[in-house]
């Protein structure tokens, strides 16, 4: 039997693109000869599809959509993911389903069990999670498909009392296949790659693990779909952060004697088909290595070398330009906007506004203030040089000095204070704006990570913008990126790179005077976001105690600055936004 | 047997403070002679901790809590709300608990088993549901306790497979008792009435259901806690957006023959203890009205006239009141500020920051351009010494020339635009963070729902703010709010009232010329927003097929501005927030 993975990039509650794209990957399979083809995730919407499902019209143009696909699905076995409604009245009232489509029919229908609700995900908000397993019959061959998080529980992962594939093992299936909507973070692949491995290795059979691929707003899904015969070994993996397809013959995956200690975890397993409760599964692959999270990939890896690594910022890099392309792409948007301010963060996001949206779209505006050094404007040009950017430059002076002589009256002999410096940042931002509305550009926001954590930015002013490109990027990590980004030939000017970082809103400014050094916060900020250790557990590692309550009070005072933040291109374990929901009005650790 | 029920209001994740409340009520049960002291859900920590509870050290600072107010629970029993660590590998970390404190010691602990995760709930996300049922043994007496949401199924509630209350019954509880954080919505206090009666009546013991009240960030807690004798009557329904406390005598709420009616309704029950599956519970009070949500109390009510129902009217004023204090008090603020147009809607927020802070904490200010038209200057002065307001008045002609002027040499010859109206709107944000910054004010915003479900706003202009306090009140309510604040004398000046709307960005703009009628767009959007109709079933209700595809997309393809919105104080069953997540970049109905 012969197998195609199409691995695609579709568009949340568009069906016109998505069924077209569906559609072709059905043409492309029965072309290369494939019996069968296999989707990702809720491809038939788009993942995720968040409170859409809520409306019963949404769900209807889900059926609508499948009924459109099943025409094709004639000889060709089709697996696609889509909502399905629950016929019974107990129980939320959708599955998350795969369909298989065969001879212009819906031949069976298996549910998702383990239904991810942690981080970014919410999948018990609108999901009933499966109560009872089958295989897939096709073509005398049995398929046992799960649906992404269902093989995220190797039997002790304590988040679920259930391992869909121990009660699909009871049937003696021929392959597993896998439709997933996995987002990345720089440890993904590692992670992905050690759970399907370890599937193979426990239960002998091959197995197919189709992910989508593409931007959906804040989450980047990066695809890497996997194929890994019956050795443990991975036949393929594919593409990153692009579309891709290929055939792969079941008899091909299978081929050869299965190793004696296979046989012998086989063996171990067995027992009355009826009689293993959920709950009692033990991890038998102890010896076996894989992992649940990008945190237990990174545990124990210095933390500094971690972050930028140079296998996770070339990822981060794609990721980014990606983040930054379907944004565009999907909102029908062609042309960004932002501020250049001579810093590495703008420069590295300019960077990937071309790599993303080509050089023409691309235009930087150069807002020198009198407190601007003048490398500033002459590091931004050399800049958009570089990358043959169109740019203006406009001297926010004058506008800030109306504003002051307007608010003379009521400031009086007030000395110059932070207000005057949020002033200056917020012209920029009505700049912007004003450019962004006359002329229909995007403004990108240039913010990172350790700004954004620590509050260390202005409310409308450059927290302003329609993308976060950095906000999930710590600045340790962007001077990694801006490496990466002159690995063939300078872009970002070498002065822009090692100068010492400032927002440059009063005379001699340096971020210094206001934050930790870069490569002691960032540790600091690791530990507590992505890790979620307690102050006293962070200064276990070595860090003052007084440092580590200063930032971690600054990280929870200014909740309410990143709760009005643009949605950030998540490429960690721990993105601020969809996937963080604390409390504005709180008081722990503030 | 004497019960106390303390009404409070938490602060989340203040310790502190929150166990010296729970002390103090304990002190006041104490010399009322109450037996037994009842607090709200999660009390111990405030509700909704949210993504704290995902660090180890939150919730041992929970149980140190627990640790302290267990030494005041000596010859008084005390229940109350906390996270509990699961002690199984199996399933998620923490338990949503309550614990019984008596003579020094945890005496008992049972925990939530109907976990809400819909609208503003995430409850899935942080907790295991309970597997186990018990009574809780307190001085020869057996309570019958759940938490919240528990009483929320009576057997036919499609959210839910367990009723908690069915599994209690078996051990022939003598009283229900109900630990809660249940949040306000203008129809909450009927559907809580509802279901505490029909639990009352269908398990012939009284039940004392404890509230908490307060707002946390978005979400106020109106309190009415409720107490029902075995015969259905409400003996009491404590204060609304108050804390409240009283004592009951257990003797007091059995005293009298149960009703034949409940005799049967018992009886036809019965069965053997053990053998009830929990799925096979039968709705058997169909005679009786209960609700489980505001859209089943609203269903088949005129909409205009619900919205500005008088009743409703008048609790949504004192939520947004309990919602601003609330805000300022827990985040340490005293003072608000905001921007007055001579409009309605900012004319109510004025009043309503007044009635929450006291008139010396409110400051207006008064920013008009060379489109405004006389009386919005003159309306706000009115308005402002109605309320005995400081106020100021800024022009910003100059600070809007002084942007032209350098926007010049690139706007050229274009046209005015959408550009120009939204600079004289960010300028005027800017100003009132430059006063916010400058003295400490925090901006309060005057955006309503329609206007921010149509986009009808600017981006960090007049969108700007800390805190939106109209942002879930159609303007249709608006209006009636403002006659509900000059109830007792003028305070929003008859000018505002009747003028129509407009953002006076342009010369004669109303708001009509970009948006239908008020009177029919807010009834579109609470079929849309509230009920989650498709655009089909709207239609039915009469509405123009092209009036409804365009109010629609509207609202779909503006969820990128009200993800950069401040919180919403929120008062309709179905808030823009944390409770309606929808994607930005998606395709549907836009």
């Amino acid at each position: 039997m012969k197998i195609a993975l199409a691995q695609q990039n579709y568009h949340v509650g568009n069906f016109e693109s998505n069924t077209r794209k569906i559609i072709e990957g059905i043409n492309q399979a029965k072309k290369q000869g494939a019996d069968l083809v296999l989707f990702s995730e809720l491809c038939i919407c788009g993942y995720p599809p968040r409170d859409f499902l809520e409306f019963t019209d949404f769900v209807n143009q889900c059926y609508a959509a499948i009924d459109a696909v099943k025409e094709h699905a004639d000889t060709i076995g089709v697996l696609i993911g889509s909502p399905s409604r629950n016929p019974l009245k107990e129980g939320k009232d959708l599955f998350n389903a795969a369909f298989l489509l065969y001879e212009r029919e819906i031949k069976s229908e298996i549910h998702k069990t383990l239904l991810p609700n942690y981080d970014v995900f919410d999948e018990y908000r609108y999901f009933e999670p499966a109560y009872e397993w089958n295989v897939m019959e096709f073509k005398g061959k049995k398929l046992a498909v799960t649906i992404c998080e269902d093989i995220w529980n190797m039997g002790d992962n304590p988040l679920y009392r259930v391992t869909p594939m121990e009660q699909l093992k009871k049937f003696q299936p021929d392959i597993m296949l896998n439709l997933s909507a996995s987002p990345y973070n720089y440890a993904q692949d590692i992670v992905r790659n050690s759970i399907v491995k370890a599937h193979v290795v426990k239960y002998g059979i091959p197995m197919l693990y189709c992910n989508t691929v593409g931007s959906q707003t804040e989450i980047v899904f990066d695809g890497g779909s996997l194929v890994y015969d019956i050795h443990g070994k991975c036949v393929k993996e594919m593409k990153y952060f692009e579309e891709d397809f290929a055939v792969f013959d079941l008899e091909e995956l299978t081929r050869g004697e299965k190793s004696p200690k296979q046989r012998q975890l086989q063996h171990s397993q067995a027992g009355p088909s009826s009689a293993i409760p959920a709950a009692a599964v033990e991890p038998i692959l102890a010896e076996e290595t894989y992992f649940y999270s990008a945190q237990e990939v990174g545990r124990g890896v210095n933390t500094l070398e971690y972050l930028a690594d140079e296998k996770n910022i070339s990822e981060i890099y794609h990721a980014l330009v990606l983040g930054i392309r379907d944004y565009f792409g999907k909102m029908g948007f062609t042309k960004a906007i932002l501020g250049s301010s001579g810093g590495i963060d703008s420069a590295v996001t300019q960077a990937l506004a071309v790599a993303a949206l080509g050089k023409e779209s691309v235009r930087a505006v150069l807002m020198p203030s009198q407190f601007s050094s003048s490398h500033s404007v002459s590091d931004a040009e050399v800049l958009s040089r570089a990358l043959n950017n169109p740019y203006d430059i406009i001297p926010i002076k004058g506008i800030y000095d109306a504003f002051l002589k307007e608010l003379k009256p009521i400031f009086g002999d007030l000395p110059f204070s932070v207000a005057e410096e949020n002033l200056q940042s917020r012209t920029r931002g009505n700049l912007l704006m004003a450019l962004a509305n006359k002329f229909g550009y995007i403004l990108l926001n240039t913010s990172n990570k350790s700004e954004l954590a620590t509050g260390y930015g202005t409310l409308y002013g450059d927290m302003a913008g329609g993308l976060g490109v950095l906000g999930d990027v710590y600045k340790t990590q962007i001077f990694a990126l801006a490496k990466f980004i002159n690995k063939e030939r300078e872009i970002v000017p070498a002065n822009v790179i090692v100068k010492p970082p400032s927002a440059e809103l009063r005379p001699e400014q340096k971020d210094s005077d206001s934050l930790p050094e870069y490569h002691i916060l960032d540790r600091v900020l690791y530990e507590y976001i992505e890790l979620r250790k307690g102050p006293k557990e962070i200064v276990a590692q070595g860090f003052e105690n007084a440092l580590v309550d200063r930032v971690l009070k600054l990280v929870n005072t200014n909740e309410y600055k990143r709760n009005q933040f643009c949605p950030i291109i998540r490429v960690s374990c721990k993105a601020f936004g969809i996937g963080r929901r604390m409390p504005i009005v709180g008081k722990y650790l503030s």
